[in-house]
């Protein structure tokens, strides 16, 4: 299978749409069959992506909403799956937007901002979660110069972010990953704003590659490092990074992919872990739809899960 | 001009040979105007590169030779000439080999090392500078996991440095450079060896762009630091690091450089530094021909330059 869609809360939004718009085709004639048809479906749809957790909470929702309107008409659960779909964009829209608040609150105007990876527009449903802050700011007249690391070996910083930056009119500038060093070194980012793909309760961060890099340079720097999430990424089940697997892909996205030849020896070995996890004492602030969570994080986190 | 020879020392034995040869072909009848066509293409040579210092120097010392035997025929003194170019290449073979042996004091068997940018055979003579003690420890059967970070923008790493160890038959593992820091925290790395361009007198040193960060992740992580380069690398008219001019090279190196399309839109600014300067308090050891140098850094250069 491969990957047309990414960002966890965009994978849920599109599972829901997905399962009412299949629903809408099934050929069944009672609920029976029809429940029975669009369970199957949801099976299917959930094991495209193993680590999302939204996107079988999504789907599990769905489903439920079909089985609580079981006496109704088939019309009729097709008629509220759509708008349940319709809810679970808005409600992710309403959670960025929150989100995107609470970071702009830590933003003044003439701020060097900097970002890994895409958590985006483009990942989730409006203004995203980590690029939230930074397109508010935009839309307020708050002038922000902003760095993306292009984010290797997939680049999405580059093929994403500084694509959404840009054409929302924002000051964009690229740089490749181990360019971070110096630009903080020469003063020139005030913030750091990533997003997460999960967080322990100790408040230890996964996220993509290279993010507890840059979380080392700012604490050396002395430059804030804030993640931004919905609090449904937090795992209370999850006691320490050390306990959040990291996802190893193949190596011929670092040799070869996007490359017009391959730019080692074929003999030569890679290693491509996914993601990495951010040691909660690098985090400044972890910022959620519920506010913003500072150490200990454990306590500050819990609250969002209520 | 196009860049066909990189890395300083061999840029100056190559041009040491290239003015044999260049002046074995003049045609010249008297020893004025023979040294006045080697002289004119000295200059020309000397013209490709500003930076480095290699350059102009063996160039120099090439043309006195010339002058001071000015007395002796032609044929003379062109084979004066070939010996000396011989000799150039001798002495950085030793100089090569002493940084190595000093190197691989500090390393032993069953060490995880990690590079960055390329410090090799294809930067030098024979060894290299930070690839030194690695090829040294394979020969003399000490075995040693490598890291090679690939060096964005231009792949130094992955297109050099992961093609001259693998061949050496080394254990190589090529990585993202925004990997070191998962790897560092796995506490795969025992030591990380780095070539440098320019060492000021406190220590800072200026080497390929991502060097600094290294650093500050090895400091992190608690692993030693540590900077190869020959003496005259060492600059003692620049007091510090905040001296030492960094490169900016044009931004398709970043978008378009390697890949089959572009990887961002072309409206997207890109900022690129071509090396970084590395603060001395987060360097173990500078290691020269002629030992390995450690804070004072001011103190224990200076030794090296007698």
């Amino acid at each position: 299978m491969s990957l047309r869609v990414r960002g966890a809360p965009a994978i849920g939004i599109f599972a829901a749409y997905a399962l009412y718009v299949i629903a809408r085709n099934l050929d069944a004639d009672s609920y029976e069959a029809f429940y029975e048809k669009v369970k199957q479906h949801s099976a299917l749809l959930d094991s495209a992506r193993p680590t999302a957790v939204n996107l079988s909470k999504q789907l599990h929702r769905m489903l439920r909403l079909v089985e609580t309107l079981r006496e109704l008409p088939v019309p009729k659960i097709l008629e509220a799956m759509h708008k349940e779909a319709e809810q679970i964009r808005q409600e992710d829209v309403e959670m960025c937007r929150a989100i995107s608040e609470y970071g702009l609150s830590l933003i003044d105007s003439g701020f060097g901002v900097m970002t890994h990876c895409n958590a985006g527009p483009l990942a989730t449903s409006e203004y995203g979660t980590a690029l939230g802050p930074i397109l508010l700011a935009q839309e307020r007249g708050i002038a922000l110069s902003v760095y993306c690391c292009e984010t290797r070996p997939l680049l999405q910083g580059a093929r994403l972010t500084s694509f959404e930056l840009h054409r929302a009119g924002v000051d964009t500038t690229l740089i490749c990953d181990n360019m971070a060093s110096i630009v903080m070194r020469e003063g020139k980012i005030n913030a750091i704003f990533v997003g997460c793909d999960r967080v322990a309760i100790n408040g230890d961060t996964a996220n993509k590659i290279g993010t507890s890099g840059l979380a080392v340079l700012a604490k050396h720097y002395g430059v804030p490092f804030y993640v931004c999430c919905p609090s449904s990424t937090i795992d209370p089940q999850c006691p320490s990074g050390d306990e959040i697997e990291i996802e190893l892909r193949e190596q011929r996205e670092i040799k070869e992919m996007f490359f017009e030849k391959p730019a080692a020896p074929s003999g030569v070995k890679c290693y491509n872990p996914a993601f990495d996890v951010t040691d909660n004492r690098l985090i400044t602030a972890i910022i959620t739809e519920h506010g913003i969570c500072k150490a200990p994080f454990e306590k500050s986190l819990r609250k969002c899960l209520v």
